[in-house]
Formats: C-alpha cells, structure tokens, sequence
C-alpha cells in the first residue's frame, strides 16, 4: 500500500472557529475521515490555565463527529498549542491521509501518523516512567509508517500537567509528584516526553535518562522531538512526520536545528533536507514548525536577555513571540506553527524546526 | 566651529548599573561633561507604571553630577525607554560631541543636539498645544545644528503623561483632560509630541493638525519622530540626530521607514541612506534605533494577529518583542534600542528606523 | 399564576464542567426545561480575550439540548462572567423557575424573568441606541414578571464588546465606532447597558443620556445594575430578579449599595432589606452578587490606591479580587458572583450588590 | 537604660518619595539618626524583576546620608516590600528609638532592634546555611534587645534571590545552586530564613531542618517571622519588633496568626495580646503587619481557588491583594503592611500578624 498526506493551513477567527474546515469540506477538497491529525495554534496563554486548547478541540470534535460522521473512537490525534504571541496568527494544520494506487516515489515522500498513550498517573508525570511510555508509542508509530529512524523530521506529543487538582488527588492516594507548581509541571511533562522521543529514535541511550536528569540535563535532548503540555488531556497524543519509503505525492518534509531563537538560517537548511532546492523557496513552502524556548543561561549572542527575570510575563510566551517573529520574518508568513517550552528538545535555548514544501 | 560625535553602547546589568560608563570615563575614552544625550533601554514594563526609566535616570544623573563632576545645569538629555521584551538587551547609547580643529566632512557627518521643553501642564496633554510646543524646540535644535530637514534621521522625545494623582490635579483646577486612562495618556503624548515634529520637519501642515486628529487620523506621520512617554518627566526632552555640515569624523547615520514590523529590509536600506555601503555592514554597524507597533486594523501580511486583544500583555509590549527580534536576527546583535508606541511615527504598524554606521 | 424559583449553587472544576448540574438533574432535584437563567463565574481574566466564558457556555448549551432535552430555542439565559481573582471559586447559579398551585406569599417572594435582545450593531455598541435596546427589554420583563420597579433586586446584563474583527467590519460598511480599543469598549457597552437599566427602573431620566455622558457622567447610575461583556455574543442576555406580587416559595431577595470595596456592612443591610432577619444569617444565605471597580479617582478611604496606574494587570481583575475578598470574609464563602467593571452601576468606586436568603 | 521606640505611618507618592519624611524631619518629630528601622510598601509587582525597592532604598539612603546627615555605616536596616496590589496603599513605617531617663513600662513596651549578616554566596540560598545565618543573627538581636523569645511579636528579614547572573556566577565556580529558576529561587530564600527564625526562638528543632525540608516541609513553621525576598541585596537585613522589658512609652506590641487568607478575626485577637482593650481599637491602631499566600492545596474554606493555577499573575500577587482587602475592611486604613510569600510562616495558607496600638 502507498500512502499520500495533504496538508492545509486554516485560518481561526477564534477558538471555536472551524469555519474555514467546513469549507474544505463542503467543496470536496477533505474527506473527514482522512484526517489523521490536527495541528492547532490557539490565543490563550500556553500555559496552565489556558482553555482555549481544550475549547478548541471540543468544538472541532463536536464538528467531526457531527457532519463530519467521524466515530468518536477514531477521531483523529488533535494537538492544540497554546499561545500565538507577537506576530503568530491564530491558525491550524490539517494532515489528511489516503491510500492511493501507485508506487511510492523513488526518494520518499511526506508520511504522517498517530496514536494516542493511555493515561498517566500524575505520580508519573515528569519521571522515567512518562518518558518510556511516550518511547514505547513512538517505536510503534514509525515501524508502522515506514520512517526510518533518521528521516523522522517531527515528533509532536501532546502531555499533561499537574493542576492543583491533580496533585490532591495523588497524595490523597500517599503518591509523590514531582512538583506542586503548576507551571513547572508543565516543563517536567516536556522533558520527560521530549527524552521518550530521543530514546525512541536512537538520538539518547536509555540508560543515561533517570528522575534526576529530566528537566537539568540539558546536554540530553531530541532533535526533532516537540513537546507541548495542556490540561485538558490526561494522556499523550502523538504524531509522526517524516518521509516514508511508502509514501507518494508532491509533499516533502526537511528539518534543522535552531541553534538560537535568532537563527534564521535554518529555514534554509530545513528546505535543503527536504531536497526542496532554493528556488522560489517561498512560494513552494506549506508549512513551519518550531520549538521556542528563552536561553536558560540568561545570555544569548553574548549579551543579558531579561525574558527569565521577568516575573509578569511567562518565559515561554516571549520565546514564542520571538522565535514567530523571526521565522515570520524570513517566510513572509505568520500562520506558522511555533510552540513554547523546549525542554530537551534541541540544545539549550535553540530547538527543533520541521518544513513541509511542495517539491 | 567643527562637531565630532563619539557614540558608545553600554551593558546595563539592572537598571542602577553604570559601571560600564565608568569605566569608559576612568580610561579616558570619554569625557562627563561632552555628553549631550543618553538613550537607554531599561527592563520594565514600558507602560505606566515603569520605574526602571527613572531609577536609572536617576542614577545616571547622580554619577555625571557625582564623579563626573558636571553641574546639575548642564546634564545631558537623558531618554531612559522602558521594556527590553525578547530579546532586547539592557543597555545605554552614550552621544558625546566635542568642538575639533578640522574641516567638516564634505558629505556631512554625524550630528546631535538636544534640549527640553518647560513643563507641560496636564490639560494640553494629547492636544494641540503639546505639539505646538514639540515643533518649536525641533526647529531650534535643528537650526543650530546646521541639519537640513530632510537630513534629519531621527528626532527622539521623551514626553510626560498622565496618572491618577495628575488627572485630580487637573481637575481641582477645573481643568479638563484628553483621557483618564493612564495608559491610553502614554499613547496621546506620544501621537502629540510626534505630530509636533512632523510639523517641525514639514512633513504635515500645521493647518491640519487639531485635537481630533492626534491619537486618530493616521495618515499623518513623521518618518523620523521617535517618541517615548514616563511618568518621571513633566516636560520633554528632545534629542535630534542627522547629518550636518557643520560635522565631521568617522560616524555617518541613515534612516528608514519599516513597513511593519517583519520588514528586515528596512536595515539595508538604512545603511544605504548612510552612504555606508554595503561590504561588511554588520561589522560597521554602530547602533540601530528602531519604533514599534502592532498593526492597528489587527491584520498582518494578510492574517490576524493578537496583540491588540490581548488584555494580559499591552501590545506594546509585544510590538517590542517582534521588532527586537526581528531587527536582531538581522543586525546579529541584541543591544538596540526598540522603543514602543509609534503613533503618528511612520505608517500605521510601521515606524521609522535609523542607523549609525562607520564610513 | 403563582410562580416559585429555586436557587441552587454548583461548583466547576473547569470551564466545561457541568458535573453538578448532572448530578441534580439525576437525582430529580431539577428539571432541565424550568431553568431560566444561569449566572456563572470562569477562571479567564474577564477581558476582551477570555474564552472561558464562550467555552462554558457552550458547553452548557450542548449539556442542555442533548441530555437536557430542552430545545435550542429555548435555552435559559447564560450569563458568563469571567474572573475568579483571588479567593473566588468558579461556580454557576442556576435559577429554576415553575408554576405552583398556591397563593402567592403575602409580602412577594424572589421572582426572576429573562430575555435577549436583537444583535447590537458595532457602531451602537457605548451609545445610546444601545441604552435604549436595553430599557426595552428590562421594562417589558418586570411588567411580565410582576416586579414593582423599586422591589427590582438585580438587572443583570451581558453585553457584547468590540473585537479588532468587529471594528474592521463597521469600517468597511462606512460605519463610525466609538472606540477602536478593544478593553475599553467593554467599558463602554457595560456603561450604556447600566444606563438602559437606570432609565427603564426611572433612576435616570431619559433626557440626560446622551453619548458623551456614557461612560463619563459617573453621576448618573443604576443601583442595581449589574453588566458584564464578552466577546461571546453579539446581543444582550437580561435577567431580572426581584420581589414578585404573583411569586412564592422560601427564599426572598435584598440589595443594597457598596459605597466603596471594602464596604461589608452591605452585606447586613440587603439581609435586612430581604426582610431576612438578623438570626443565623450565614446559615440562610443562599447567595451573593456584586459589581466590583476600583475607584476611578484613585483614591480609597483617603489613601491613593495603585489599581490604576498598573499596566501588568487590567485593574477590574484587581478590582474582583479585591471585593470577593471582603465579602467572602463577610460572609465565610467563596462560591459567590463579583463581576467587574461598574461603570454606571453604583455610586463611583462602588457598586450594586444582592443576596438571596431562606426567610 | 531605657529605651522608647516611636513609630511614624507615610504615605509615598512614588518609590522616590520621601517628602512626607522631609516633613516630619524638618518638623523636629523625628531625629533621623534615631531612625533603626524602615518597612515600605512599593508598588512594584513583588517578584525577580521588581526594581521599586531598589528605587526606594536607594533614594531613600542618600536622603538620610544627605540632609539627614547620618554616616553610610550608620543607616537603618531598609526593608522595601515590593507589591501594593488591590487596596494596598504604598507607604513607609518609620521605627525610631531613642534612651530615655525614665524606668521600663512595668508590662514593658515596643521594642526594635535590626541587623544585617554578611553576604549570602549564592548556593547556600535556599539550604540549611541560609537558615543558620539568620538564625545567629536573631537569637544576638532579641538577647541585646531584652526581649524574652515568647515576647517577640514579628521577625521582619529581608533576603536575598537568584537571578539568572547570580547563578551563572555560582556555577563559574563550580558551585551548585538550589533552583535555577528566580521566582522560585525567592520563594526558597524567603523559606530558609523563616525556618532560621524558628529555630532562634524555638519554634523548630535545628535537628529537624535539612535541606529537603525547605520548602517542603510545611508542618515546620514560625508563627512570627516575615521574611521577603529582593534582588538589590545579597545579604540579609533583619529587624525585631517586642515586648522588651528594658523599654517604656505608649506603644505597645501584639501578635496573632491568621487561620487563613480571610481570617479577620486575627485583629482582635492581636489586640488583646497587646493588653490594648477592645474600646476604641480602631483609633488605637498604629500600624498593622501581615504575611500572605495562596492555600497551597489550592483550596479555602472547602471550595477550589484559582491563584495557583493562573499563569498570567503570580500567586503572591494575588494573595497580597486579598490579605490586604480583608484586613483593610477590618481596620478602616490601606497603609498596611502585607507582605507575600508565607512559606515555613505561620501555618500553610496563613500567616503571622502583627499589631502597633497605643495603649
């Protein structure tokens, strides 16, 4: 079997806007029961008390389910992250997936694919344990999609966070979490999610990851691994992109490494992994996808940056304003996918970023 | 007589540290009493309640009056701007101008001068006589500086606004003012003081400026009016800087307009402006200056952005962290003086930008 | 026909949880089609970009039509109020209503009415046409409702607001608005929703209105107005409680005037004015609503305060945190309704405030 | 020989307002060389990057140093508290002392006595050392003071924080830091000093504090420390208020514990143990001193808050502005000092208070 993944950026006017889908759907250009995952960015804050993730992904499966006709059980892996700081553009990428009578094309072609974990124990949240539970389902996903380990160009995982709530519920069960604030748990879910992927693609051997080294051992990370934590599941969500040796169509998918938020020459990079060429880069682009996240040494170009002093605003929403603006500048476009918190995912204070252009 | 202007960019590592301009006035690099103006980017919020801009105006003055010996009489223009967002570093540009023994340059040179206003009384606050009395000091510094109008390249307020205890203050009087909203008064002083230059330089009439059209009518602008609003001034403070040919030495400066905020190609056309060519720009690079603001239709290249309704986060914060970062990336550097709230200065999400280069 | 309305008051551990109402629809305590209004507090910020509010309401909406079985058309009124600062706890106050064969009570009974109205045009939105939609409506349910106008307890009213969306689609018809700045028109429409209900209640006279006074004339106000915006709905959502001649049942209704924020002998006199008695009050109490601003003089009890001069946090969420706060210690709960915001809703810096009590 | 503390209430119309201080100077009310101790309240946020006590202090030093004429070696301990959220109305409590020819109070009266230790390295913060620090210091001061342990009424300790340059420092040095993350960082110094009262007053066992405990452990706590953490200070000032044996005057000192966040009852309970009588307490009243935080189970009275969990404002914020509502309703002022940030002070959720009445 050869599969082909088309991709779509809507646009959202808000978080229950899925008007721009239902048009999709209308002219016959999506089939819903395609969709294999939904790539949102929403306008909350990306942090803990951010509903406009959990919002979004109840409307748009209210929507699937309904005229959709999508059975509930196989509604597709929907990851909304929070936060379209600066200039980000309220937005989601839609992967739809078909099976198509052809040979898989010669060098490979954009594949997609997801599954979602059981549910974590909150007890478990930041720990080893999270981190093997991601890896398990990562090794699954790419076997079945036929990516080799080294042309996985992004693996999101949706994960939860500790709320208030859900750490009186495990002591009241005599279970240790591994923080009471809120918004580090978000960080520690990252970690622990973003060494799973490492471990699962060969990037991180699973004997150097243990409780002590999620969250402090920044040398450990994933390159392609891009993590986002939200309270409104409980369990992980996790999607594949990479090229497949049985996939076809005109989609390719390249990566880089963003050694800085200010690097913007990874755009080009990525495009040449892609084997996209240079010319008319900008037109032949579909989509971006990168991790943000403040230098954690509190420098960067050898100078002080305040974002991790700054006790009004998040660290992490000003790493997306930067990081969006600095992609956004480069691709002449602001529906672009930037997710905050890179916890292990790409070197200290760079991240992980992912192109899909047309060849 | 002939003018040489040395410029200096310090690191501030809060917003009380001058220690980098001792040191420059301990190896004799600069002399207290030739400093003319100071422009600072300190790490508050830039809005109403921002002390960093006067904590370290305050300090400043202390340490020229103190070991610099100046009298309290002749201290420089200091512009202190809040908000270091993203990227954007904490730091201080030091303008120092001496009298030489030379010809002056035959293209011109680098030229600053600056002066304040008497105290502006709370009711003409965002009105007319705001601008009336902006333009007045513009035209005499300019005068004095043998700057041509349009070889001005960036003309730089700092103006007062209104907080609670000046809004009663006025009103005991009977007297009545443009808003109550302290933070919406930041926006109005600026639009006023901005207007003022306009009409200093001739870029609009006088005829068409009134009450109604200052915070509103946004086809009229100055390409070169960067204005900034503290509470800890009750007057302005008004630095000019342009290419006089009364000038000389090595320091050339060019302006631009940005578009909107992602338009990096502002930077080369700035350095083009500057006479500086194009070889090895970044390395001849002295300061960037740069306005910001978030789009006031709430549209940017095409798709909506969030910053005007955000109500955790002042869009002009924001605006700052998206220029920074975008003017960063470009120039390779993060010490640039980004400042908020471009009303009436440049197009509408746009601003005016200037560089110093060496030639 | 007599009616009697129950009162029941229901936790929410998130903005989509409804779990209590199912509980007390299960157990027969309620029936779905008699509720005819549903006040809630959400954990957003209560400003322009809070989606708890949509969020909640949409969920309630979908619990009601699907298990509910009510029809679409005729859901209850939902009125979401975002901002649980400090100690309040989110929850919603579901009024139920039904027809009883009884006599009414001799001294009236807590009656309570609901209606909406058509889609407010953006241009309207501040300006008297919106007042005069309101009054329409406020005085058709009290003469329904048999409600005397000075036995009226609360008018509580959702108005919409102005998104960056909305401005530009006034625009482009060649409509003027009366602001462009999304925070301040919540103001506004809260301000002109107030002044539609001080007109139909006779408080203020129909001739003082004009648009310069909205949001201005702060001498002009309603007593027991209480309007709150969201970017949820384009029209307005009205419920009236108060002492019916033609009502039953236990529970009685009070109000009286905060003077200022910390004002807690309000709460004694609305007891008193419910004719509840002073015994065992606290046990009686069913519940309390208030309207919660911070003095727009900047001063309390002689003393500045700094709620508006604080550009990191809007000051009506100060302003709900700081009135929760002293009610909740008046009244040793924190599942109780402050809304923020009271601009012609009591006296300046204060604001209307009710209980509801067992007799 | 006998001292008699007095005790002055200013308001500040900025952090660099000392004018009503020049007042009582020039007024002959007050000897600055007799001053020991300043507790403010600025209207900063109260977290890493609150630069208002800095501002404060500084301005506030060269006052004393300058017209007051009192040598640098020789100022009082400044303790500036950032955040005057809600109704809290900035403003200075001023202790001055002075020997008098008189006998000691039979019942004794107010007693003060501040000092500062030697710098903090930045990785004992947070650890068992920063606890003995603070503790050699206390148990030095109430021993000169004659205060006997069960008579001290607050432990006022100002501590240092880590900023991001503050650990790049240490790790320079190969040193290990507590946190790397600041705001977490206040919250562990402000822990480690309060359980370094606990064990100078015998509160706690030395044996029982390690440093797992710090933070942790909240069984252990002081009943009268108020520790508050700035980043203008790498050592510790403290000062102690008590009933001394060696001291007369009319003021007296009383303590209590608030249960909780809306505990009024804590100020007649303060009353009493300052032998003020109950008649005319409110005119009585000198000053009130207070701790606040957030219920860090995440809930009051039975019902679920939301300061925890709201990433938009930190939880110390929030509870300062309901500690400060609450006790402002009680006391009829707003020029009170609320402090956040209780960890190891009072029991979890509330807090040590503290009252000045004349007798």
């Amino acid at each position: 079997m050869t599969w082909q993944v088309d991709v779509h950026v809507v646009p959202m006017a808000d978080p229950a806007d899925w008007s721009a889908l239902d048009r999709l759907l209308d002219a016959g250009c999506l089939r819903a029961e395609e969709i294999v995952a939904v790539f949102g960015k929403t306008e909350g804050n990306g942090c803990v008390n951010d509903f406009t993730r959990a919002y979004a992904s109840q409307t748009l499966a209210a929507r699937l389910t309904g005229r959709g006709g999508v059975p509930a059980e196989r509604l597709p892996v929907i990851v909304m992250s929070g936060g379209s700081e600066g200039v980000l553009s309220p937005h989601a990428t839609i992967f739809a997936r078909r099976a198509v009578a052809a040979a898989p094309s010669p060098e490979g072609a954009l594949m997609v694919a997801a599954a979602h974990t059981a549910p974590l124990p909150p007890e478990q949240l930041g720990r080893v344990a999270q981190a093997e539970m991601v890896a398990a389902t990562v090794e699954r996903l790419i076997a079945e999609a036929a990516i080799a380990a080294d042309r996985v160009a992004l693996v999101q995982v949706k994960c939860p966070l500790l709320t208030a709530a859900r750490v009186r519920e495990a002591r009241s069960r005599g279970a240790d979490v591994a923080t009471t604030e809120t918004y580090d748990s978000m960080a520690l879910s990252r970690a622990a999610s973003a060494l799973g992927v490492a471990v699962a693609l060969g990037e991180v051997a699973p004997s150097r990851i243990d409780d002590a080294a999620i969250g402090r051992e920044w040398s450990l990370f994933s390159s392609v691994a891009s993590t986002s934590s939200g309270a409104e599941l409980i369990n992980h969500e996790i999607c594949v992109l990479g090229t497949s040796r049985e996939a076809t169509g005109p989609l390719r998918v390249g990566r880089a490494v963003m050694a800085h938020p200010l690097d913007q020459g990874a755009l080009g990079r990525a495009l040449a992994d892609a084997g996209a060429g240079s010319g008319g880069a900008a037109d032949r682009l579909v989509q971006l996808f990168a991790k943000a996240e403040a230098p954690p040494d509190g420098l960067l170009l050898g100078a002080r940056h305040t974002m991790l002093d700054d006790s009004d605003i998040q660290h992490s929403r000003m790493a997306r304003a930067v990081v969006g603006a600095v992609l956004a500048a480069a691709a002449g476009r602001t529906r672009i996918y930037v997710s905050g918190g890179a916890e292990h995912q790409g070197p200290p204070g760079g991240g992980p970023f992912c192109i899909i252009a047309r060849s």
